[in-house]
């Protein structure tokens, strides 16, 4: 995947990198969408693609050329048919690269992983992907010859576009199959990667790893963390410093190539507790370099919203690092830029410095009463009971206030606690109206790239039923 | 200046920085032919500028409004007339910054430094500044909050386009009025500078300068220092290194908004002797992410010259990063683009793994016989002889061979060596016909910039008159 994230546009093609969560029904539906002409397919998704293209001739659509790729300790050169290393070999080493005519032309077209609609096409341009690489290598201070982990796919915003911004800097890119922490630490400690990007769930799955799954960074080795995709909780960016990584906090969607904002260190931050720091460090940040503008306005009025840390408004970005528009979906396209800014759909803040912070997803927000409750600061509450691995929290329907907050919990291996332990937890930390009214135990579902399906959560709150009881609006807690 | 750097192009106005070493007539001929409506004049150069503005007068052209610069513990507030304070004071908070209506539009001329002709004025255009700015960051390896020594002229491209970079970085400006080694050393202690720039010459009087003014760098502080403008000789850049500095060897023109290619480090370079790793250093290396191409071309048919390192061509560049003309000059701009490169006047060669290295000015050259004599590499030769402050090397007319190498040198405080030592280490370094036939000491003459006035050499060379005696091609040595 990664060396297609190059050949096919210096064929003059468009990439589309493919979730690799998908089922065949799913990766049928893309194919056909994105009028895909070839499919590269790794040997153990063989299965998914054929399927995949079964379903794309019975409703007498066009099918893709399928291109397996075949194992590595294969000997491919043996195997019948066409595959990816026989094909390669056929190239002519002298070909010319087709440049594209205009730096607007697209080079690549990325799926959003549609944690709520069915996913959209987002088309990348080359300007676009390059201002972007440039970013994303400058902020996170990725110098030449870097040692890069994969632990974000590089189906999502082709790597976050530092499938390019690594070989731009001359780096050794180094790929997992085996996706646990245990692994993540041995790939550090063999190859001595100074960089990796990762969700927040990454972090948590490294900082939560059993002690004996954990191997220590060598004497100097500094590994620099982008992360991304959901906000992460402080104790979470407070262990991994601890255990010597330096995190980046980014901020971005599919539809900004990836990162647009960076919650950049400011050194007066050093004097602060860890604890503020970490709080400090959640934040979104300023825009980079590449981003032209982020804002946070009114998406009614367009106007917006005072630097005081407390009004909210959605999020918004214009500039060259900005999506040309969904692919075959002009509607969608123009909603989402109504007003002339692309709306991310993200609720947030500005803070006197100009660093802006996500409250909440604009549909994940919880309104009870008159209050407007951000679920992202009562999960960062949440978090920080020490028997907690996981949190989400979301609205619970409620005859008397709307909604009511209602925390879903995963705990720690061998960890213990029950609702009202939480809840009293909460209580002593966040005024009474964000403190979850109702505590929930098990896993929690998440999209294949780390974030949390709350969708799937709002789903089972309704049908938990409300807690209303009668017209004193007296809680029961679950 | 580096304010105005900023202010001018804010206020939709082209910056055009003049060398601080014109004198009154030539200040005036760039005031017309830039047709300059303001000039900002530092106090120390007031009476320079007023002559100027006078003798502008004097040819019915029209002058520019002159506005100076207060020295910085003047009480401005109390002069009379505007001067720069107070201009500044009256300015709106709320001005609405006037950006370029196409990222093409120009935000700078440059005039070129004339080692040989009347200056041209070179135009930049944002696109290229951003590109050029961005790339000088990346591959100078110019972090998040840099500290940043001036001792390259931000009269001179912008400053290398680091003007913009070290805002986008955040840098703190360390700026110099007296420039000797002593101050440059104090600067970089006293204010913990990460990154510097220069020409080999600002490196020469560094690693040159008596002990009692050198201060060592403080225990983990690393001073990474750009240096382009002419080939950097290995003796300056083992001394270098050794007192702790990284050196990175850039190249590149006015025209090419500063550095335009960088000589990259191999990590194979480090098991090369000192002597070897400081000759790959003075390479010119590989095109920057900003450069579209660079090539080495026969300026006749415009065909690339075999990657042998030895078969010379003219050094040729293409892209963004490649000024749009000289303003006001098409016949000069057609001729420098001819072929659809930007001709740099270089002559240099490609080696195997891609790098370029520059050989000479096409017209510093020596052709003695059958034979083209690359000066650059006579006077690395003759740098490396431990007397030797400074050298260069220049034809000198004769009869039989047509040039030969002549060497100019200036020698260490204290330091002796007469012309007969100097050719006896060349000749057991140099083939025979690259040997210097005479030798001239005293101080070598050079541009504001650092750059060397070979042409003025030359003319003493010329004057000096032939070498040759009689028929049989005896050579005398002086």
């Amino acid at each position: 995947m990664y060396e297609l994230n190059f050949g096919v546009p210096m064929a003059g093609a468009v990439i589309c990198t493919l979730n690799a969560h998908h089922d065949a029904a799913m990766v049928s539906v893309l194919l056909k969408h994105s009028e895909a002409k070839l499919i590269f397919v790794d040997h153990q998704f063989l299965t998914i693609a054929e399927d995949a293209i079964n379903l794309l001739s019975q409703s007498n659509s066009k099918s893709p050329l399928l291109i397996p790729i075949p194992e590595p300790s294969e000997d491919s050169s043996h195997s019948p048919g066409l595959n990816y290393e026989s094909l390669i070999k056929t190239g002519d080493p002298c070909f010319d690269i087709k440049w594209p005519i205009d730096e607007c032309d697209p080079i690549a077209l990325n799926y959003t992983s549609g944690t709520t609609s069915r996913p959209k096409g987002v088309v990348y341009t080359h300007r676009g992907a390059y201002l972007n690489c440039i970013s994303s290598i400058l902020f996170s201070e990725i110098r030449t010859l870097p040692v890069y982990l994969w632990t974000v796919p590089i189906f999502h915003s082709n790597g976050w576009c530092l499938t390019w911004g690594i070989a731009a800097q001359g780096g050794l890119n180094v790929c997992l199959r085996d996706f646990t922490a245990k692994t993540i630490f041995e790939k550090i400690t063999r190859y001595g990667v100074t960089h990796m990007t990762g969700a927040p769930t990454v972090l948590n799955m490294m900082a939560n790893c059993p002690l004996a799954d954990r191997q220590p960074l060598a004497a100097g080795q500094m590994v620099c963390v982008m992360t991304g995709g959901a906000t992460p909780q402080p104790p979470v960016l407070e262990k991994m410093e601890e255990m010597g990584f330096k995190v980046v906090h980014v901020y971005g969607l599919t539809e900004t190539y990836g990162p647009a904002t960076v919650c950049e260190w400011k050194p007066e931050w050093d004097e602060l507790s860890v604890d503020q720091q970490a709080k400090m460090m959640g934040r979104q940040g300023i825009r980079h370099i590449g981003t032209e503008a982020v804002d946070v306005k009114d998406p009614e009025t367009m106007k917006s919203v005072p630097a005081d840390g407390k009004t909210m408004g959605e999020v918004m970005f214009r500039g060259n690092t900005v999506m040309n528009g969904y692919f075959k979906d002009l509607k969608a396209t123009e909603e989402v830029f109504a007003g002339g800014w692309m709306r991310t759909g993200d609720l947030g803040v500005r803070h006197a410095d100009g660093y802006i912070q996500v409250k909440d997803r604009l549909k994940d927000i919880i309104i009870s009463g008159l209050e407007n409750i951000s679920t992202i600061e009562v999960e960062s509450v949440v978090y920080r009971h020490p028997a907690v691995l996981e949190a989400a929290v979301v609205g619970r329907p409620d005859e008397y206030w709307g909604e009511t907050p209602c925390a879903f919990v995963q705990l720690k291996d061998g960890a213990s606690a029950d609702a009202e332990e939480i809840i009293g937890f909460c209580r002593a930390r966040l005024p009474d109206f964000m403190v979850p009214k109702s505590v929930v135990f098990g896993e929690l579902p998440k999209t294949s790239t780390g974030k949390m399906q709350k969708f799937v959560l709002r789903e089972r709150a309704k049908a938990m039923g409300s807690l209303f009881m009668n017209g004193g609006g007296k809680m029961l807690e679950i």
